[in-house]
């Protein structure tokens, strides 16, 4: 098969060796893949492969399955399918652990479907599994237009929480359209200040931040009593001074969580809560793909250029 | 009645005015109270009472109810109980939210249970209502020798967890008694590295710090995978640098809280988890009173100053 390769911090598209179909796995042939950012830092290096994940990037996909390994049930031959992936998603063929496999959701094309796996495991995972945002409460959404950004504002508007977004002020129109109640121009405004007068000096409840040290203590600020903080990506530095003495003013907590190295039995049980939790409100579409520009499989590297801008609103696909 | 009170952070045993009886709360006569660090703090100026809570310090009582409030069922006169205070604990009577008291466990005496509820609503609400410790998991507490430290090595024992504490040295064979597998002396040993090889590299799955800033890296060090710190005390200071990369390596979170400024509804459900989960525990001599020392109430300044020295090991009781 061809997948894309990395070579020197470079995207290549060549032939490679066929996956093979391991115990509790079924091959998928891949129809469509999609670009985040973890993939961009796997290729300029800061983020090298769990043991034991396939030494291609892309963390999710759609597809059809084309082989069924032993001990496989509930999936068969032919069966259409999309995926969260420990990586080997821009590739014809990946072998995926059953547990980490979906149904592609009423209404949605294999090419729609290839954009939710990743996104909607990270959110569901932090903001609904662990964080417990509840109806009522207020979502604060760093980085709002990216692929995360746009799935997590029409998850919490689904779930009946107040949606607060930064992102750049061209993207502001459309994250009102999935439903942001509040958009906030991250080059002009201070969200601290946006977030209190919003919220009557309450804060957010819940804070899901791709930013990182920048942010950290003036997410603490805009955090509301009992607030939760979830770090997800580190776009504005790894380390930052923590007032603690403010956390414990807001008894509040800051996690920092990753996906993809998480055991399989792990990323099981958040597949399973997707699908049962998310997959319902991507049906009656009211949280529906986000897809900025569909770019051919071979062309992956122009893809990640195009994420590396900022200039896309949610996600970028590949298609083979 | 009398009450320790606070002039020019001293403490004063005066004649004040009786407590008045409100809807929804009982008057105790006080029996004991217990010292805890924020009394400490409060005399110092640090810890103002939160808005409603009597002027008075002391976070716990037990005693005899003396009078009921209307609309006050479950709990009758001459009813002995213990309770978690918002303050006024120092006093030889004081206003309780009927959620906020407990019965006494059954085999102790009235000053024991006095010890019972700060200690039990903190470690409590932290290490299992939100952190979720699990038979199996460690526990790491900061500060063993203290009041919240010889009950959290207790209840993390008698939930099936293995306990490491870290205090000095004096007090490690006592600690062992409590439950605890590993005691690390702090003063001369890295609890780090002493956590780590305990754990075979695993690290601990749920620190309950009372050190604060000081102690904040380390215990990102010291974490498990999917691990979770509580910092319920700032005694090593308040402000550190946080590494998120390595929080999100461990994909742990900080949690930072205080009890006080609960709101009554928030209390009322940790005391009634208490009640639940804890006190068949200390019924059962699972989960015991550890009292280092008994004053007189009046002289409530002795046993602060017994408290700061740090020589004591478990609870310090105030008596009328």
């Amino acid at each position: 098969m061809r997948a894309i390769v990395i070579e020197n911090k470079q995207l290549a598209w060549v032939e490679v060796a066929d996956p093979e179909v391991r115990g509790g796995e079924v091959i998928v042939d891949v129809t469509a893949s999609a670009v985040n950012r973890a993939d961009v830092l796997q290729r300029q290096g800061f983020y090298p492969p769990p043991v034991g994940a396939p030494a291609y990037p892309g963390l999710e996909c759609s597809g059809v399955i084309s082989a069924v390994g032993p001990g496989v049930t509930g999936f068969h031959l032919g069966e259409r399918v999309c995926a969260l992936l420990a990586g080997g998603g821009y590739a014809e063929r990946v072998s995926v652990p059953v547990g980490q496999l979906l149904p592609i959701p009423a209404g949605l094309s294999l090419v729609e479907a290839a954009t939710l796996p990743e996104v909607a495991c990270t959110v569901w995972s932090n903001v609904v599994d662990r964080d417990r945002l509840r109806p009522g409460e207020t979502l604060l959404v760093h980085g709002g237009g990216s692929g995360i950004g746009t799935f997590a504002v029409q998850l919490g508007a689904a779930m009946g929480a107040k949606v607060l977004v930064t992102a750049r002020a061209e993207k502001h129109e459309r994250l009102r359209a999935l439903g942001a109640e509040l958009t906030i121009d991250y080059q002009s405004d201070d969200f601290v200040r946006a977030v209190l007068a919003h919220t009557g000096d309450r804060g957010a409840d819940v804070i899901l931040d791709i930013i990182g040290a920048k942010y950290l203590a003036r997410n603490v600020a805009a955090l509301a009593l009992d607030g939760r903080i979830t770090v997800i990506g580190m776009q504005g530095g790894v380390s930052a001074e923590l007032d603690l003495s403010r956390l414990m003013a807001k008894r509040g907590r800051v996690s920092a969580t990753s996906l993809r190295a998480r055991p399989a039995a792990d990323k099981a049980r958040i597949v399973a809560g997707v699908r049962d939790q998310v997959w319902p409100l991507v049906a009656a579409g009211l949280v529906r793909p986000v897809i900025h520009r569909t770019f051919p499989l071979a062309q992956a590297a122009a893809a990640q250029a195009l994420m590396e801008s900022g200039d896309h609103f949610g996600k970028i696909v590949l298609q083979r």
